[in-house]
């Protein structure tokens, strides 16, 4: 696998572990991952922390120029948030590990001109199974289901 | 001026107080507001709290009924990322106070069935107008420019 896509996924299991949404993401930067998150909903009570604005977030505050030579990852196909962060920074390129368990906004992104990539990573598609499996509930909550 | 574009007003002007980027917003459930907030970005160093952002994420973790039963306020037109929350949460509508100084996704959030309401305040276009010219590059690095 990708380093980059695997250290996303490192980041979802670590918030697996946390008993948490198992969603991860790392921004990268010129090859050198500058934010690396995860979804933060059951260890924060944040309903704004998915993994993606958790990179985003643990990045800091970066001029417009680093965004928009910068390549976001993250294990899911990315929701409307996630998807508009994304658009608003002009973050030009993103990887998702899967859309198998969750088919996020990646026509909205290729419509305004961010090129979107699907490994199809079966680790990702397998952990995410096994979080509905046992929290479909707190999945939902998430998705605003 | 209505009650919860005033309280959304507030939230901006503390904000200002404050030295950071004065957008504010309250999200109101059946006629209570739920959740306050404004952009955090100087006060926190943070890249994901707008003011919507912030409302929602001090409403705390609610089911998909609270949001799609009610109408997030706003000083200004909602970036792509503020917009594709409101799209994830399944808000129905959303008040705004002005878009004279920044256009959001209003069509994206019309296009998807939300209903969209902009106030043209005054007030609101006065403070956005008298930060902008004080702070230009504080207010572009908040819009990923």
């Amino acid at each position: 696998m990708d380093q980059y896509l695997q250290a996303a996924l490192d980041e979802a299991k670590k918030g697996y572990r946390e008993g948490g949404i198992p969603i991860g993401s790392v921004l990268v930067h010129k090859g050198k991952i500058i934010g690396r998150g995860h979804n933060k909903r059951v260890q924060e009570g944040s309903v704004v922390l998915h993994g993606e604005m958790d990179a985003l977030e643990n990045a800091g505050r970066q001029p417009a120029s680093v965004y928009r030579e910068s390549v976001l990852y993250t294990t899911l196909s990315p929701c409307p948030m996630c998807s508009g962060t994304v658009l608003l920074y002009g973050i030009p390129k993103v990887v998702i590990g899967e859309n198998r368990t969750f088919m996020g906004e990646e026509d909205l992104l290729r419509s305004r001109g961010v090129e979107v990539e699907v490994a199809d990573n079966q680790e990702c598609v397998q952990l995410m199974q096994q979080f509905i499996r046992e929290k479909p509930e707190l999945w939902n909550e998430d998705i605003g289901v």
